[in-house]
């Protein structure tokens, strides 16, 4: 069984056929660009290099949920079906145009501590002059927000084009435009909370985390793959409601690694969610205690220090935060159980075990 | 004969499908939207709102042209081909969208001196609260973002899922990617020139026209109704060799008016332009000219003053900017008759018709 937030030996193929439909979807675009000037160009080159060395938890999700509701014994063989290659592909598209405009809206330069699209944009023009930042960083933005636009335009092209019959293409094409709108929605909820538009309640945040993470993230792959190999509806709904199951429990967990894994192996700044005052599960439930109070003078702080840092994450500690949170993912992972036990949901044992083994990586990642 | 910019009594009918179809979309969209919360729905009903009213000049030339490419005294019935009144409407759609990333790009609040989509949301929370104004313009101008991330999501499902035959599908496909690229990298180059990335000459000026305006205004309708009437590739061709010309001339037309226009009459700031420090092909003449040293201390200065705005047109004027740009216009609109008097494009008389009514608007107006 091939696992998939960590790349084991059985998912090397899959890897490989997706990076390199990804590299030639970028070749073939950098080489049309050419009719449009330098920075149109860089904005190509700069997207692809951003892209690499991503997991691409998404695509291999659908491939390997694909081949295991492929009959018993029986696997996809992909090298005869590059439709569905450059689909996966798409999923990792649809996902970096997110976080393109998500790092817009944010204000972000940086990723998992090295430069973002708009960090790198930025760099290639701090480089030449250095006395008009405001410019840069605004023409660097504004990138970043055409590219968006351009990689949400490929993943529907993708979709729209796809030669898999049209009943399904109408199928594929419902799930694409749900996941968009749960997604924005989830945005919107996140923007306003940050913003003070939208009040830090726990119900808001944990719809916010199905609608932002779990939706285009799980769902979306998982679906995608029942309605691509022809199940039953019971199983896409079984796999849908698994997708939310596991999508929340995701979430979850990546909050609470920000705020209590290890920043050394996680590759996030350990207090960055702090110091941007990022309304997580995590916070909801320390307001709702008697110490939020003393939390509450440095939450958002920009210039939040180390020592403050570790002493706050002491207080969430003892708070009861971690706890509180860690018994919601078990929450969801529990849910998800119960639903795998349920004889009646159809899905084959392949799909069961690789969705066991989702679950797995979920609750054991560090990073 | 109907006209398109202005619109008459023979598209009223046209006018009324079109709003109509965008209506049913907006009401779907509103009801859809109630499962996510007021922010959500708030979202889609300023969207719709702020895009009523608009002139629908690209999709009445699409149902326009497809009309007069039809079989000779042969109207195509409309009522009995929605799918054709859905494109249509999602050229608007496109429109908005485009319009909403760019009106983030900008920083614009207003468009056409009324509150933008930015300006009608930020008033909306503005009234609730006046001491958080940079957090209810960051929520602002993040809600443009998404909703144009939505709306470029819908243009590419109606295109997807148009009910008019594999092949067609594909070649309009085609061209909405073709336009959406283009638009993209037209934007780039602007946004570019306002942050000072790229030399302001009045061949990428030109260049950024064509690309931001003329490719998705013109060519994309004309030839969109050139794929779905079936006509040959040579007026396919035609159309958008004339929809280059005249999408040219729009954008100059556009520029010229801005300029030295009568503000009372196209409803623009009359001195936005200058006081923006926007580069048109107006100042990039200028440039060019030894009075530009007493244009340059002004040209982008935000406390421009009337009395100093009607100095600086005098002197745009004098230097000959007026009469170089119009006679740019002169020459697109010479170089579209002339395609049109060549016999081998295969145009239809009604074709033909319709896109002198076009030139001649263009040519004429003042709004």
């Amino acid at each position: 069984m091939s696992v998939i937030l960590q790349t084991h030996a059985g998912d090397e193929t899959a890897v490989r056929r997706i990076s390199t439909e990804l590299d030639s979807f970028f070749a073939r675009k950098l080489h049309l660009a050419k009719a449009h000037g330098a920075h149109f160009v860089t904005l190509w080159q700069v997207a692809s290099e951003r892209m690499r060395g991503g997991k691409l938890i998404r695509p291999l999700m659908f491939l390997q949920m694909l081949d295991a509701l492929s009959p018993e014994a029986d696997h996809v063989d992909f090298s005869r079906r590059p439709e569905l290659v450059r689909l996966a592909a798409s999923l990792e598209l649809l996902h970096f145009s997110f976080l393109l405009h998500d790092d817009v809206i944010d204000g972000d330069v940086l990723r998992r501590g090295r430069p973002n699209f708009i960090g790198a944009i930025l760099a290639d023009h701090a480089k030449t002059d250095s006395n008009h930042l405001a410019d840069a960083v605004h023409f660097a933005r504004s990138c970043a927000i055409l590219m968006g636009d351009l990689l949400l335009s490929e993943v529907h092209q993708a979709f729209a084009r796809a030669d898999i019959g049209a009943h399904a293409r109408t199928k594929v094409l419902d799930l694409l435009e749900c996941a968009i709108t749960e997604t924005v929605a989830g945005e919107l909820i996140d923007v306003g909370l940050s913003d003070g538009m939208v009040s830090p309640e726990l119900s808001t945040i944990l719809e916010m985390c199905r609608l932002k993470t779990a939706t285009y993230s799980f769902e979306l792959p998982l679906r995608l793959a029942a309605v691509l190999s022809g199940t039953s509806p019971s199983v896409e709904s079984a796999l849908a409601k698994a997708g939310r199951h596991l999508g929340l429990a995701y979430q979850l967990h990546d909050d609470v690694l920000s705020t209590f894994g290890d920043a050394a192996q996680h590759g996030k700044d350990a207090f960055s969610d702090l110091r941007e005052g990022k309304e997580t599960a995590v916070i909801a439930y320390a307001r709702m205690t008697s110490t939020w109070g003393s939390i509450e003078p440095y939450f958002g702080s920009p210039s939040l220090n180390e020592a403050r840092g570790i002493e706050l994450r002491r207080v969430l500690l003892e708070c009861g935060s971690h706890s509180y949170v860690s018994s919601l993912i078990d929450d969801e992972l529990c849910a998800f159980e119960k639903l795998l036990d349920h004889d009646s949901t159809g899905l084959p044992d392949r799909a069961t075990a690789a969705l066991r083994s989702l679950a797995t990586e979920i609750a054991t990642r560090t990073s």
